[in-house]
């Protein structure tokens, strides 16, 4: 298909056989660019036969003449052979940029401009330039909650709904930031053994030692179509499953893009509801670890932050009731996708620490009373101790493809092992979450499952000199050195002599080893 | 060389045989991306002989294990060839990031904040994303003069600066946006021709249909090595070069790559006064024009960057007056290079449009007056009138490789011309700049110098019906064609019966067929 206007050219394709991180980009050449009157990241249109695309230019000073070079993601929409033959021309601005620009100079967006940014963001019609503009604006001037209710339908209408034709949808979602919270593993089967549907969805780590899809996947598959999540759903009332390859809110995948190197989540709230919304969820509890260390630190913040959830949930047709939850210490004693499946596993088996047991009930116990049962919690405690809520987990595992019968020893953590010890006789003051994941993801966690932190004093025990605070679980020597020495420098376990008597908690100036990293995880 | 620390691994060089627009950018597969903890937009340090150096990472799912696509600018500065191997590990995020996340959150950054991420910017450590982002929060935060100032110092003190060894040096710089604006081809050599020295250097068009550097190359060569400059304004006090080579303030260039799809320009005062500063200048005037269609569109507006200008001028030790000039309309008749160049001629010939002259000569005398001399209009008159300085514009020329007896009718225009007619008796009561720019570009016009628009009437003038407004310039048939078109739907010249009796000027909502063009000329 050629163009009936004046100002398109034709050029030869090359392919260059390369990847651009899935953004639809061709490379030309600078005095060609410069006839079409394109400059670098401008837009343009090719067409060959009946297919028809926007690409993002980016100009070459050097770059063989009437050439168009094409990476593999416009090669495959393109379905275009070296050396074929395809028209181009300028392509309009997209009228969202308009609507950026107005973001950037301080005005709120309608419904409809909102729509048409994040059509152009999964379309791809925004460089990395534009969506890093509007994120960043966002980040600066705010959203309300007009704005996030429209984010979040746009999000929710740009990609995949799930419908299971039975309700009501109950759903379970952390903020995260703190480390070892396996506390979905529990609330999923307790829900759903009690009868009620929670077809869980999950991401992997992106900053963190472990994901929720990271640690189910040490008990059974977790990559499933959205066929298989159905069956599962149908067979067990529940299921434990990876979001990521679900394409549902596309969007907030592209979003994350840029929000990671600026280490800025102005999209928090649209996020994580409009993948709620997707699944189709009637009643969801959304944890929010609060603390030193968690990513929200003060009781107010998290109200704040827990109104807006509830008020959007609102206006999105959800029910929402938020827990918020202690987070100055890792959940449990295990950091690592396997460690932290083995102790889900024990937990449910009837073994397992207070606190995780705590939590879990408590957030199994929120959905169970927004459904009208009356003291929730005590009936969540139930399921879990009868067994029944071990029982269900075994089902999904055993629909996801997974061994029913595994038992906790069968789960294999790394065999390369070391103990770090108490320096003096006390008891624990502070555990630093960020460095205790650190120290996880310098052991090889997410990556290499059986690798992690496992702790063996929480905030309050009592340690004597030369006791292990916490051992770390590596799959080889070199990788087990290198977090044993940034266990060393981090320090991530304060010990006084009793609890609280030890105010010095941090030196300005001193040696910073390692910055604080940013915690993207939703 | 080797890196002497645990996370690093050996990759072998995929030479990919494209430029990645200046971007130091590589190439590597997802799995041993993830090995390695990075993420795509992270950094590596990669190890090579002798060099090293710090690269961007695209992670590619489909790419050859182990294998690093290295972009022409990592190649020519590591100096490797396909299949050699290379030593990659992750390199810390910059320093700098931690600033631009600052502004972000509304803080003023510091001196040697600003100097860290402008090093960066020019080093090319910090990704589009990162850049974008920077270029978004000083855009919403905005600058102070102290942040002013200290970008404006890391500006030049990351470029070239240019020592001409004899003072003072005088400079004239226009804010840009009126079309057809050749003050600087007669400022430059009344200036000269009255003993003092103005190197003047330029910058070609980036959204305009002419720049000075463009007209001034209808005459001799613009592109100037630092030492041919010094030459020549060795032999002539003078010189009007193309800024572009030489490296003076090479931060603002890349700031303007992204500036220029976001339509944002929030380091002007910077951008402008740290090239004058590079090239020595002493005292600088200033031209802000003001007017519907120009940058400026009040008065007040006018005088407050004037102020800033002032301000940041003193403080960079140069002394800064500001000339605010009416911007509603081309200055004098001629719109592209060719037909400016001509036009400037001609005037310096002694056969110029009033208000060219008047501008010219206004700015001339501002800086005599800065000089100390009275009455410096009168003064610039008389050096244009006596033909002094058109002689010294023909010793420029000769100094720069140029025919120093050029006469206006050597001058090719486009021999494909069209009229654009008055449609009803009366006057002209506005014309649009920016449709005039536009129509102009789409004539072909700054790439085919010869293209362009000339004005046969200005605002006030008496036109009957049928008679001429403007004539298109254009080199092909197509390119007029269009040019015709574009005239037809964007009518850029208004007239009324009387001047002032038309009173509608616009209706909203109506076919907006081309949208307002961002005007990025500095």
């Amino acid at each position: 298909m050629g163009f009936q206007d004046a100002k398109n050219m034709k050029f030869k394709v090359k392919l260059l056989g390369i990847e651009a991180g899935g953004k639809p980009i061709i490379v030309m050449d600078d005095e060609n660019a410069s006839l079409l009157g394109i400059h670098s990241s401008d837009r343009v249109e090719i067409a060959y036969k009946k297919e028809n695309i926007i690409a993002i230019v980016n100009v070459a000073g050097d770059f063989p003449k009437k050439t168009l070079g094409i990476y593999e993601e416009v090669r495959t929409r393109l379905k275009v052979q070296s050396g074929e033959e395809v028209n181009v021309r300028p392509a309009e601005r997209p009228e969202s940029l308009r609507y950026i620009r107005d973001k950037i100079f301080g005005q709120r967006l309608q419904g409809p401009e909102i729509k048409m940014i994040v059509m152009d963001v999964v379309e791809r019609h925004l460089s990395d330039v534009e969506l890093a503009s509007f994120v960043t604006a966002l980040s600066i001037r705010g959203t309300n909650m007009d704005e996030a209710e429209a984010l979040s339908r746009a999000m929710v209408e740009t990609g995949q709904t799930l419908d299971f034709g039975k309700g009501p949808i109950l759903d379970k979602h952390s903020i995260g930031g703190v480390p070892g919270d396996k506390a979905t593993l529990l609330v999923v089967p307790i829900v759903s053994a009690a009868g009620f549907t929670i077809p869980k969805t999950s991401s992997r780590a992106i900053t963190s030692p472990a994901g929720t899809a990271d640690r189910i996947e040490v008990l059974c598959n977790v990559d499933l179509a959205l066929e298989e999540i159905r069956a599962v759903v149908e067979k067990t009332n529940a299921c434990l499953a990876w979001g990521g390859a679900l394409d549902l809110a596309p969007a907030d995948d592209l979003f994350i893009q840029v929000e990671y190197p600026l280490s800025i989540d102005p999209l928090l709230l649209p996020s994580i509801m409009s993948k709620k919304k997707a699944i189709g969820a009637d009643y969801v509890v959304i944890d929010i670890p609060v603390g030193r260390g968690a990513k929200i630190q003060t009781i107010e913040d998290s109200q704040a932050l827990a109104r807006d959830f509830i008020e959007l949930g609102r206006r999105l047709g959800m029910q929402v009731h938020c827990a918020v939850t202690f987070g100055e210490q890792p959940i449990g004693y295990a950091i690592g996708p396997a460690l932290e499946a083995r102790e889900a596993l024990s937990t449910l088996m009837g073994e397992g620490p207070v606190d995780l047991i705590d939590k879990a009930t408590s957030l199994a116990g929120i959905l169970f009373e927004m459904m009208g049962v009356n003291s929730g919690k005590q009936k969540a405690n139930e399921l879990l101790r009868s067994g029944k809520a071990e029982k269900k987990l075994r089902e999904i595992i055993a629909a996801q493809g997974g061994d029913p019968n595994i038992k906790p020893d069968d789960i294999k953590t790394g065999d390369k092992t070391a103990k770090i010890v108490s320096e003096e006789d006390g008891s624990v003051q502070l555990i630093n979450n960020r460095a205790i994941a650190q120290i996880a993801r310098e052991a090889g966690a997410p990556k290499d499952k059986a690798a992690g932190v496992l702790l063996r004093r929480k905030i309050g025990d009592e340690v004597a000199k030369g006791d292990a605070l916490f051992e770390i679980y590596a799959k080889s020597k070199q990788k087990l050195d290198a977090a044993i020495s940034l266990a060393e420098s981090l320090k991530p376990m304060g010990t006084a002599q009793r609890f609280g008597e030890k105010m010095l908690m941090d030196r300005i100036p001193t040696t910073i080893l390692h910055e604080k990293p940013f915690v993207l995880e939703r």
